[in-house]
Formats: C-alpha cells, sequence, structure tokens
C-alpha cells in the first residue's frame, strides 16, 4: 500500500496529489530517505527537514519553467524525488550515480549547481534579472537555511535585492541550527523572532497593518484561510523589512497548504518576499532528530539502530590534528583555534570543550574567521583556523591581504585536501596547492602520515608565520620505516635513496610512493622516495640532488595539474636549465565528479599499482 | 600664525590642544591635506571628511597602546599628521615615501594592514578578543564607511560579535556614498535613520528608555551636556540592536566634542557599541565636496582650479574598455555589465548612461557580484563583470565554484593587472595570473594593445565559456606593425619570426617585447616576438614550433613567478622532455610596494632596457 509515492514519476506530478494525503505522501518520502540512505549514506537530517516545505514549492511553481535554487544544495534530496529521479537514489553520490547535490547537468529543474553556503540569493537574484529583461514569466525562489545566513554573501545579496522591483521568493528555512550549533547575532535574533509570543496577542494589529497593502491583505487572506493559522503568528521583521525585503514569517515548515499559500502569495508580489519558515531537521526519524549533527552527512547505518556500518580501522586525520592541538594548547596558551561552522568536522569540538575561552566558531564565514585570525595574530596569539580545503576557497583574498601582506602567524590545518569523494565538483580539495602555493609569504606544508601531522602542527604554530598545513579526508596512515629524520624549515625527507627513478611525493601520495616502490623493486628498479614536506618554498637543494643521481624524476599530488607541486618542480628544472626525464602525476585540470574516493584515484590514475604501471612504462621509454 | 600644526609631532600631542582650538586646528589639517594631496596626488575627498572623526578618535584614545584600524585604509591621512608623520607626506605614495594606506611597519600607530574594504570589524574582533584572552586593557576601535559596509565580511563580523561582551567601537562614517554613489537596501535603510526627523519629537521618550541601562544613561548624558546635543537625536537602529551590537546616532561626524563624548562612553561599555556619525565627503574643499567622486584617488592638481596637472596622451585601457562594451552592447542585447561599486573607475559609467537597465552595481560586494553574473547566464545573458585584478581575489570561490564548475560563459574584464603603483602591496595585480590560470574551465586572456582589448572582449563574450580578460593600469599603446592576425582560440600570434631568441609576452609585456627586440637588433640578434594571446589555455603547437627554431626562450609577464605564465611555459618543456634553455622574465614572488609604476617596473626589471640587458647577458651565456 505504498501508493502515492509511486504515481511521483515526473515534474508537477505531485499537483495530482489529493490536499488530504500530502501529509501520507510526506511521511513516504521520509520513509523512502531513511531507508535510501541507510544504504547510500548520504545527507539525512536536513533532508529531512526539508520534505514539506520542498513539496510545498513544488505545489506553488511549475518544473522545468520555474527556477528554485537550494543554497547549499544537500538539502534537494525531496526536489530530485519530485522531478522523476526517485529511482536512481540507490546510486547516490555513488560513481556515475545520482550527485547528492543540484546539478544542471543532471535535471532541467535543478536550475543552478551548488555545494558551498550562501550562495543562493545571488543566483536567483541573477535569474530574476535575466527573467526581468528577456520579458519572461517564470518564478524564481532561493531556499536558504538559517546557517547559510551567516555567510556574508547572503547578506550581499539581501542588500542588493532590497528595494527591487523584481520578484523573488526566498524561503529562509530556519531549522535553529547550521551543520552544528548556530552562532552569533543573527541566530540570536531569529531566536527572538521565533519564541517571542507576546506577538501573537498582537496578532490582529498587525493584520491591520499588513492590509494596509494590496500585498499584505493577500498575505493575511491566505493564512487565514487556513485553519492551521491560528496556531501561527506574523511578526514584521524589522531586519529584513530594513533591508528593503517584505517579510512574512515564522511559519511551520511543516503545514504544506499553509507555506503554499504563503509562496503562492509571494511569487504574486513585485518585489522580493522572504518567507521565514521554521522547521525540524531530522523530523520523522528518531536518531536523525536527536542528533541532527551526527545525522548531517552519514555513511550507510541500521535504521533500527542508528548505527554506522562502517567503522575507521585507523583513526582519521581530523581526529589525529583533534588530539594534537590539543595537546599543544596544554603548554602554549597563546593557540587559540577558529573554525566556520564545523566545530566537528574538523576536529575541533574536543578543543572546544577543553579551552572554551581559547576557541571561536564564527558561523558560516570563512572570509571573517580569516581577518579575525589575523586579528587574533595581531594581538599576540598564535591562531590555527581549521576549515576544508574547499572551503577555505573563499578566503583566498583574506589569506593573501590580511594575513600574508602583514606577515601574520596564522596557522591553516586545511583538512579534505584531495579527493573528498562523494560531494563532488563542489567539495573536492584539488585546488589548495595552486590557489596556497603561488601566495607570497605562505608556507605551505603536507604531512605524509598520522605522526608528521603533529609535528608539523607544532612546527608550523612555532614558526610564527603564516603557514598553510592540508592534510586528506580519511583514515590517517602510519610510515613507519625508515626512521624518521627531524623537521627543517624548507628540506624535504629522503626516505629511500637509490639511483634510477626517484619519486617526489606531496603528503597522502608518499604513502603510495612507497608502495610505488616496492612493486616496482620487484621488477629490480633502484627508487628513492621523497616526502616533499614543503610545496612552498621548495627544497631546490634536493630538487638539484635528485636530479643529479636519478634518470627519471616523477611527481605525485593529490591537486590538479595546474599551478600545483609537479609543475612547481617542472619550472624549476627548466629554469636552471637542467636537463630531466620528468613526470607529474596530479589530477587532470578538470573538476572530479563524485564517487568513492578509491574509485576515482583509480580512475586518474593515483593508485599505486597504476602509478607504478605509469612510472614502469615511463623508465622504459626513456 | 600656522601654529596648532607646528605643535603635532608625536602621537597624543592633540591632547595638549584646547577645546576651543579645535576647530582651527581641523582647519590646518584640512588646509594641510589639500596642499600635500594636490602636489603628490593621493586620496583626498574620503580624508577631508574624517578630519574631525580621526581627531576625536585621538582625543578619546591613546596611541600606541590602543589600536585602531581604519577600513579600506584610504582615509587614514589625519591619523598619519596626528601620530608624528606630518613631516612625510611630500613623499606620500612615492617610492619608499610615506604609505596611502596604514601599514604596522611604518608606525607602531598602525594596528593593522588595510587596503580592500569590509575587513576591519573582523581585525578589530580578533585584536579584542587577544585583549580579553590576554587580560590586557587597551581599546580597540574600527572605522567603516557606509559603504564598506555593503561588503559581506562587514556582516559577516558584526554576526559574530553580536551580543559579545568584549568591548570594541565600531565608528560607521556615513558619508552617504562608497567611491560612487551608494546602493543597496542598507544604504536606503541608513538613508531613512538620517532623514527621520520625526524620531526628535521623541527624544525624551527615548532618553527615557537609553536610561532604563547604565550604558544607556552616560550616553544620554554624554550627549546631554554637549551644547550641540540639541540638533541631534538618538535613533535606535533595529538593524543593528537586532544583531546584538548597541548602536549609538546619528551624530554630526564634525563635531569634535560630541563625538569624543560618544567614543569615551562606548569604550566605557562591556558590549561591542556601533557610533554612526553623519560625516560630508570632501568637507572644507569646494571642487571636492561638489565632486567627491571625482576627487576620491586624483593625480596632482591645480588648487585653485581643481584641475589635474596630468593628461594621459593616450587613451587608458579602462576607457578602451569602456567603449568597446557600449559598441558591442549596441548589436548584443544579451550584454550585460555589473560592477562592485566601481562604475567610474572600471569605465562602466558609459554603458549605465547607456543602457541602464543592463547595467548592474551591487556595491562593494565582488562575491554577490560574480554570483549574481552567474545567474545572469544562466538566465541566457552575457554578463561582463568589470572589476580591478586586486579586488576579483575575493570572487575566487565563486569564479571556481559558481562560474567554472557550471561553466557559465560569464567574462571578467580583470581592469588593473600588474603593477598598479602608488597604492601599494594590498592594490597591486600581480597574483590574477596565479589565481586564475589554473582554475579549470577558464580562459585566460591579455591584449596586447588597444585594439586587441576591443577583439578579445568581442572574442570572449561569443566565446560562451567563462573567460578572464586581463589589461593593466593606465594608458593603452597600439602596436601598429606588424599585420594583425585573426584571433583563433587558443592560438598565440606570431609577430616577428627570427631564430635566436624567442621572446614570449603576455598583454602589456608585448609593447616591452617589441622595443626589446629593436634594442637587440643593435646588437645584431635575431628576435622573435611571440603575442601570448592566451595564459590559459596555453598554446603548446606555438611552444613545440619556438623550441625548434630558437636557443634561448624568455617569457615576459607582469605578474609574479610563481603559479603565472612563464612557469607555465617552463613545467611545459620539463614535461615533455624538450631541452631548452629559458628565463621568465616575472615579478618576484613578493608583495610589490609603493610608488610610482615606472620606477618599480625599472626596479623589478620589467623595462625594454632592463630586460634587453637580461635577455643579452642570457643569451652570451648560453
Amino acid at each position: 500500500m505504498s501508493g502515492l509515492l509511486e504515481r511521483i514519476n515526473e515534474p508537477n506530478d505531485i499537483k495530482k496529489v489529493n490536499k488530504k494525503e500530502y501529509a501520507k505522501l510526506a511521511k513516504e518520502i521520509r520513509g523512502f530517505l531513511v531507508r535510501s540512505v541507510s544504504k547510500t549514506g548520504g545527507h539525512l537530517a536536513s533532508n529531512l527537514g526539508a520534505v514539506e516545505l520542498t513539496m510545498a514549492l513544488h505545489l506553488a511553481m511549475d518544473f522545468p519553467k520555474d527556477k528554485l535554487i537550494f543554497d547549499v544544495g544537500h538539502q534537494a534530496y525531496t526536489h530530485k524525488i519530485l522531478t522523476g529521479r526517485k529511482n536512481h537514489f540507490e546510486t547516490l553520490r555513488a560513481y556515475e550515480g545520482l550527485s547528492g547535490f543540484p546539478k544542471r547537468k543532471e535535471s532541467e529543474c535543478d536550475a543552478f549547481d551548488t555545494g558551498h553556503s550562501s550562495t543562493s540569493i545571488s543566483a536567483a537574484a541573477g535569474l530574476a534579472a535575466a527573467r526581468d529583461l528577456a520579458g519572461e514569466k517564470y518564478r524564481v525562489a532561493a531556499v536558504i537555511g538559517d546557517g547559510a545566513l551567516s555567510g556574508g554573501m547572503a547578506y550581499e545579496a539581501l542588500n542588493n535585492i532590497g528595494g527591487s522591483r523584481s520578484n523573488m521568493l526566498i524561503v529562509l528555512n530556519d531549522n535553529q541550527m547550521s551543520i552544528s550549533e548556530n552562532i552569533g547575532g543573527m541566530a540570536a535574533y531569529l531566536g527572538k523572532v521565533r519564541t517571542n509570543v507576546k506577538y501573537v496577542e498582537f496578532k490582529d494589529d498587525l493584520e491591520q497593518t499588513l492590509r494596509k497593502t494590496k500585498f499584505g491583505t493577500k498575505v493575511v487572506y491566505g493564512l487565514k484561510r487556513s485553519k492551521d493559522s491560528i496556531k501561527h503568528f506574523i511578526v514584521p521583521s524589522m531586519f529584513f523589512e530594513d533591508m528593503g525585503i517584505t517579510y512574512v514569517g515564522p511559519i511551520d515548515g511543516h503545514n504544506i497548504e499553509l507555506m503554499v499559500r504563503a509562496f503562492k502569495t509571494a511569487f504574486a508580489a513585485n518585489k522580493p518576499v522572504l518567507v521565514h519558515v521554521v522547521t525540524e531537521k531530522g523530523k520523522g526519524y528518531e536518531y536523525a532528530k536527536e542528533n541532527p549533527s551526527a545525522f548531517h552527512g552519514v555513511d550507510p547505518f541500521d535504521i533500527k539502530t542508528g548505527k554506522g556500518l562502517k567503522t575507521l580501522k585507523e583513526k582519521s586525520y581530523t581526529s589525529v590534528f583533534s588530539d594534537a592541538i590539543c595537546e599543544l594548547a596544554e603548554e602554549h596558551e597563546k593557540i587559540t583555534a577558529i573554525t566556520a561552522a564545523m566545530p566537528q568536522g574538523t576536529g575541533l569540538d574536543a578543543f572546544a570543550k577543553r579551552y572554551p575561552e581559547r576557541f571561536f566558531d564564527v558561523g558560516i564565514a570563512e572570509e571573517h574567521a580569516v581577518t579575525f585570525a589575523a586579528g587574533l595574530a595581531a594581538g599576540g596569539f598564535s591562531p590555527v583556523v581549521a576549515v576544508y580545503s574547499t572551503f577555505l576557497q573563499r578566503a583566498y583574498d583574506q589569506i593573501v591581504h590580511d594575513v600574508c601582506v602583514g606577515e601574520l602567524p596564522v596557522v591553516f590545518a586545511v583538512d579534505r585536501a584531495g579527493i573528498v569523494g562523494n560531494d563532488g565538483e563542489t567539495h573536492q580539495g584539488i585546488l589548495d596547492l595552486s590557489y596556497l602555493s603561488h601566495v607570497p609569504g605562505l608556507t605551505v606544508m603536507a604531512p605524509r602520515d598520522a605522526t608528521e601531522l603533529k609535528e608539523m602542527l607544532s612546527f608550523a604554530i612555532r614558526l610564527k608565520k603564516p603557514v598553510a598545513l592540508r592534510y586528506p579526508r580519511g583514515e590517517a596512515c602510519e610510515i613507519t620505516e625508515p626512521k624518521r629524520l627531524p623537521l627543517v624549515y624548507g628540506q624535504a625527507e629522503i626516505l629511500y635513496e637509490e639511483n634510477e627513478i626517484a619519486l617526489l611525493a606531496v603528503g597522502s601520495m608518499v604513502e603510495v610512493a612507497c608502495k610505488v616502490r616496492t612493486l616496482l623493486r620487484e621488477g629490480a628498479y633502484r627508487v628513492s622516495v621523497i616526502n616533499m614536506r614543503f610545496v612552498s618554498p621548495i627544497d631546490t637543494d634536493l630538487l638539484d640532488d635528485v636530479a643529479e643521481k636519478h634518470r627519471v624524476i616523477v611527481t605525485l599530488e593529490e591537486n590538479i595539474h595546474d599551478g600545483g607541486f609537479g609543475e612547481k618542480v617542472a619550472a624549476y628544472y627548466a629554469e636552471c636549465g637542467k636537463k630531466v626525464q620528468l613526470k607529474n602525476i596530479a589530477l587532470p585540470n578538470h573538476y572530479i565528479e563524485h564517487g568513492d574516493p578509491e574509485v576515482l584515484r583509480e580512475k586518474y590514475g593515483l593508485t599505486a599499482e597504476k602509478v607504478a604501471e605509469y612510472v614502469r612504462a615511463f623508465y622504459r621509454g626513456n
């Protein structure tokens, strides 16, 4: 008797569902989401929270004609279900499967690719402007969470559309948290709006006020007709109104009919309208509701217990970092730690617990995070900004302008560097060597294993210069032999020194290089393995030496080729006129799709076997 | 009888001036600024507006103990005068002279280096946090203009400090414009606050409200004592209060005593306080007051007439772009143009006038500008974002994530690429080849001269792909011979083909290469000159050919070496195993100080003479 969901096979099919069955359909969608994500992994809590909201948008809009943009985008699963992609969920986030984010290439119902936070209002404003200029008549809507609203871009967009005569709907999906707890003045403000129950008493007055405008009348009328409207109240939000954005809300984000009316009314206005809906993250699945942070992005899990089915054999790099910074902070009281809304993801949660005064969660606001850290450094502290490689892109200017021009000792702990996997194009950490290693005054390092990450973090903090330390997602390896050499500024570490083939490896590729050496030695090749340690500055003495002693040189990195480590090495040799036989093994210069990291590494030739094969052929050819 | 200013030689000397003489001192400072900037050039209108404001801050603070951060920083001249740097103004912005921006290396009274917009609150928040953690007791203040407040970072910072218990003063210097007219909801809101005179009638009520808190009482008391307070009024700003920031204002930004009291009171609070002061840009110098936009940044001028003393012989690249986009838009109706608050600077003012509906000034908000353009492109338009090289840094993530991942046809007209000169480290456009040319999916081009800029703009728009087109500040040259070759995607243009030395030049360096060729031919060298046209993708067929035919290859670019064009060329040769004698001429990998562009090019070896000398030596050595 599953019934309803079976009838949803194409865009707009939801409109054929009887109103009385909305709740049943929502329940079926939730069941589908939990079952599906329990098998594939994916984003769960945010999707469970946005079921009715997405249904209401689909009832108020026409796809693919209308344009709907999900901020961040990981909450678009229901949108995918409602636009004919239900049957692809078993391939969710797998290689060549359904993307976990909206993708224009995947469906014409996806109006704009998203992934990073706080971009949706800007993109929607652009689409709305295009529509108006072309004299077309479609609807444009952006769905943005209260967390993403702390990103400056969202404010830039609100500021820009304030007072505009171009219609668009902004749905503020307020679930009272970003990935973890929400932070800052705006969150406190929304909290006040949500709980300020005394406004209920003034409801009639407010309705009178709203009636003064044609638009207001429609809203009030729309809401009055709903049998549930009595439970809701309308608070004119001075914040948004001050910005010139008409505000409606807060309304129950699980009441479909109420939302449909609010959305339809909003679409009829000749200006931007923000509808504030309150939703519950994880709704409908007990474990996700109780612990939405843990069920934000999940690996496959057991539905009955809520427990993950995968366990890491080794500690992750994140948890190695987490332990290391806590230990270092014990003796070094100037260490402070900054995150942009990801205390769990970056492993700073332990630090936050142990050193609450030295911990700063600034909300989803990477730019502010970096310049705030620069301020701390100017005030004599040793700030460590822990951030994912892909999100640090947003603070490129701040790294240059606020940290490096002033030579302030900020350490960037760049997590999720390299292939991240299932989140795809917008989340891979494959650009950081390119956008960081050319920055004047910035030292860029990458550890070969868990122990070296600890050593490098300590070294970076003691260095008193701007440093970026990049390490990958997932389990941290431990390369137990040969014996470690002391960490010296700008110097690589020679692990094995032979004389035919030199493998120059960065970070996670050192382990691969060691395996490649083992494979190649079976063929009696003599292989040196170098752990570069520093990508900027590069160890040119070592490069000179390597060139003297080897017939071929191969560089290894998990970053795109252009602007990366290998290109630097190649350029160095060419510029000093050294004739070398050199190959750079790196990712190709395009965005890397979603898929299991191991599948992607295999495809792009970064596994030990693939590298060994490649090196063998290259050596034979020279 | 100039008198007063002569007594200001060290930090805090202003405190010895009698209150009755403040107005006289302000007048002397204005006279000094006008005289000084009329000779050296520099930022004028903003500095004239901030004289009393800066004096008041100096009266309420102690330097260098206290920390004062000027957002953007070009309005810090009075601060420099008041901290012992008066006698260096004749060297303002000249090579090795006084910087036009705050510099920690220049004075211990400069708390933080600024240059780009909207960073000051973040940096001040970091300093305030450092102070509190260290248990120290100094004051922290940020001065931010209403224009800079449209930058998202400023909002991220306000959001973060909202509700904090850490004191800092934010002075909102509201002169009702950024560099040009102010844009957006916030500007409209501030306008409302400024002019909402009916609040004056409620003054006593509001005072009662304020008195309810200890802090409020102080403010009211402070303002009451001032004989001028009657002219002012206090409007509780819901916008800032909603964010958890105590708001005081708006008050007259030319009334020193009133501001001193407000600032002192604000410093006594245990939370962040925003004091909103209204100032007049260009105050005290008629021409600047009438046309603050023209007197924002000026070359030397005649005080009596307000007319500039320098005239460009040729059209600037900016004006070539300005004409070109207007012409193209005539026949191509999908062309739209976007600026982040710089219609004049980027030359889009003409477009704005001619095609007001297709023109978008989004305020100081580069991130939003880029994603908004991506939205326009997704809606079928051909947006051109005109922006300075250094400011585009702020939108690196948006270029990658919102434009290039989705392959949206946005054209970036990157003005002020290369050495910009007198504004120094934070304004040179010397990183764009490094941060743009590795971006997957982005085509990067640079025109050799005025005509080629026009051709490339047209080409870029027709290409329907993401393109960045970089061109320098200043006069556009015209290379009249040899005959131009048609523009073909990814292909370089061979200007002269000989067989000893190949000069591979990017953009503005093509003209230099031609001059170098002339100089070298005097020594009977046979020199090829290649206009690369494309930095990404690079013309590898040409590189192969060049390597076959020449003994030495020299690359030329006005960008830092690392991640730049030369490095790409060098890496290409090394990776394909071609033995070449190659030198990259580029800027060194550090930030370039302020100074006249020609002085800097001479210093860094980018003039034709220097390059010729270098190439000669290199050729002889090989």
